[in-house]
């Protein structure tokens, strides 16, 4: 497809490019687009019919749609801003130089402007950052008729019209009621009477990622967003927080890697940006393996007296790693879905240390058979390693589950507190444990 | 909540709790039963509003689901079945022995019957395995008028009724209509002239994830499902696709720590069985790590010779390990989202070569001058050490940025080439780039 639209392009037959477009999805349209060279774009973004065209663009990554806007003049500034619902707008302005959201605002009537830089000027990912305000509303004393009337004559430019917010004269939310209720209720219903008065809500400064939690627990369609007087200012739609669900997963994902987390795709960062989200976590991490080099050190003596004791140092670390993984990034996944609460801790203490003894008593047992019969160490060597290798599994897996806990109690991230951390850790104590244990069984 | 709810019931004031339940969100019903002691879970449940309890019951965990309906007489499993809407009962029917299943089937009727039948035969983890049948479908030549006296009279039974489904007579998709559409055009305007023609769709054989990707990507409330006729034979709504969603996350978040996925949340898995989750990966992860005990022996004398070198050993190891995983979780979880394709390949392994060499230059650089000011060790040692460095951030970012892709290729989950594999990899890689550094530098 993109290699036919070049061709195309190449050969000016812009009618025939546009045939291909017109009935494309807006979604597939933005990434059709995308995969043009960027002096190809606007050519590209003005052959798309004019509704697909602003639709398209809702769904285009910052930066194109910054180079687009570049390129617009007045007249298709205009007519893309007024397409544009306005939580997509929000998004948009988020990410561009001052100057153009400075030209892009003044494009859009004062009471879009106005309700555009009242998100704006809510927190960075707070749930106030990613609603619209672009709700139906309706008031108790209509009747069912007259609420399709209203739902009809606003609809169109709401950006979902199923769930409906009934509202007094100051705004405080009183009930939704549903376009499935409003079906199947006689159109002579007054909406009081039907309406769901148990509402969910989140506040204009919760967590984006809380609301996105809260829409899919109750399998919402959308989830309203009230200020702090209890004022309905806003509601955030599916849609978005499934996005939010995307990218909150990402962040998390990165932090186990020890990556700061960026809002950009990997594919469009810098290469200079990536390196500044890595390596100061690189750095962090080379100075704390400093203290397990420094326990190597002091056992030099030890080591040097049984050198074969070296040899097992990478397969201890390396299982108290992975071990401390395996129960880092279980506890961290679970606390973020909401699946382990506070009080879960003493149970789910217990249970990590029963697995530690079944999973280290298995790998010990496994250590054991291969160093008698393969390596053909001697039994003390052999009860040195393996009695390491239990101990290092318990240590970690105890290390590992509870110290994403710890960090979320203190505030934190817990997942920050992944492999890289763990390992870290485990590592020192891994050799701790293992030199102690020499020391006693092998008297060095 | 819980604590007074249970002390209601230990003094048998069952009218009270009623009414703490009788005004809760299904899903928060559904969440406070969970908490209840297993002798009094059935109790609680008929204390629950008849709709409200078979709305609670589609939100509770699969175990908690078949002690209720053991505990069910023939009336009160009616009541449920009939309120379930089908892709919930296949839910639970999944995970249900076959006396309890075979049960459940008698009290549905004949066509329910056969409807979850045929989706309990699609294959795991398919759009098959996850639709249901509960859609609205109304044909081209209906006005707007017809079609919601459709909805009406058919509605309150389906899932969503906010995307309908135009089928021919062979039940083949035409196309859809929303009420949006529906109520924003004239009431005798012909289905045929508003709906979209332009339809996305799955088969029931596609994978759930991309069918949750499908629906994400093009904010749709609903995907349609068909057959290998393409014939319409259900959908798959958007709540189930963010569960799909938040599922596959895990699973994928399991594997990067080499842990066999499962459907059952932590707190739930028994000891045994979260032990046959990790200790094979660990075992085949420890025997990996004794390549690396080989590479050390097979070294001894050079080791032996300038003892110091050791010390460096689990400082080089871990940030090959932390580098490697840094590249590859990035990479994995790019191609999970779908942001890196094959063709991105050759940038992507570009990047990585330009980051590492930044990434290690600076690291080199660190380690250099605390060597040389803190360590005082010799210029030979310090400079195997940081050479060694740039090397190890260079093959761990590589090895880490392309195995995933390689693995995508074969057909394998990509995710399982994240940090315990690549730290396994890496640590060999990194011992053998050190020792012959040394080797050549040192001259031992």
């Amino acid at each position: 497809m993109t290699e036919r639209l070049l061709e195309l392009l190449e050969e000016k037959k812009y009618q025939e490019a546009g045939k291909i477009l017109k009935d494309m999805m807006p979604a597939d349209a933005a990434a059709l687009l995308s995969e043009m060279p960027e002096a190809k774009m606007p050519l590209v973004f003005r052959l798309l019919p004019k509704e697909l065209a602003a639709d398209a663009f809702a769904y285009m990554d910052p930066d194109i749609q910054e180079l687009l806007v570049k390129a617009f003049n007045d007249r298709e500034l205009d007519e893309v801003m007024s397409g544009l619902f306005l939580d997509d707008a929000v998004d948009m302005l988020e990410e561009m130089p001052a100057n153009v959201v400075k030209r892009v605002l003044s494009h859009v009537d004062a009471g879009t402007r106005k309700m555009i830089n009242q998100i704006l000027n809510y927190p960075k990912d707070s749930a106030g950052s990613i609603m619209t305000m672009e709700y139906v509303d309706l008031k108790g004393s209509m009747t069912v008729a007259q609420a399709f009337e209203r739902i009809r004559s606003t609809g169109i430019e709401k950006e979902t019209v199923y769930t409906c917010y009934v509202t007094d004269s100051r705004r405080k939310l009183e009930g939704i009621v549903t376009v499935k209720d409003l079906l199947l209720s006689p159109q002579e219903e007054v909406i009081r009477n039907i309406m769901e008065t148990n509402v969910k809500f989140v506040s204009t400064h919760t967590d984006q990622e809380e609301a996105a939690r809260q829409l899919s627990k109750y399998d919402f369609l959308a989830i309203p967003v009230v200020d702090a007087e209890e004022r309905l200012v806003g509601i955030v739609t599916v849609d978005d927080a499934i996005d939010v669900i995307q990218e909150e997963t990402t962040e998390d994902i990165e932090k186990m890697a020890a990556i700061t987390p960026s809002d950009r795709p990997y594919m469009k960062t810098s290469v200079l940006s990536t390196w500044k989200k890595r390596v100061p976590w690189l750095l962090l991490l080379m100075i704390s393996a400093t203290f397990t080099s420094a326990i190597i050190s002091n056992f030099e003596g030890a080591l040097a007296a049984s050198v074969v004791l070296t040899g097992f140092i990478p397969m201890l670390m390396d299982t108290g790693g992975n071990s401390g993984s395996q129960s880092s990034i279980t506890v961290i996944r679970g606390l973020s879905l909401g699946e382990i609460r506070y009080r879960d801790v003493p149970k789910l203490v217990g249970k990590e240390i029963t697995v530690a003894l079944l999973c280290g008593g298995t790998l010990a047992a496994a250590n054991f058979l291969k160093l008698m019969l393969i390596d053909r160490v001697t039994l003390p060597v052999a009860a040195v390693v393996c009695a390491t290798l239990l101990c290092v599994v318990l240590v970690s897996n105890l290390v590992g589950s509870t110290l994403p806990i710890l960090a979320k109690r203190l505030g934190f991230d817990p997942a920050v507190m992944a492999s890289p951390f763990i390992t870290t850790i485990v590592d020192a104590v891994a050799l701790l444990i293992y030199f102690n244990i020499a020391k006693l069984v092998l008297g060095i």
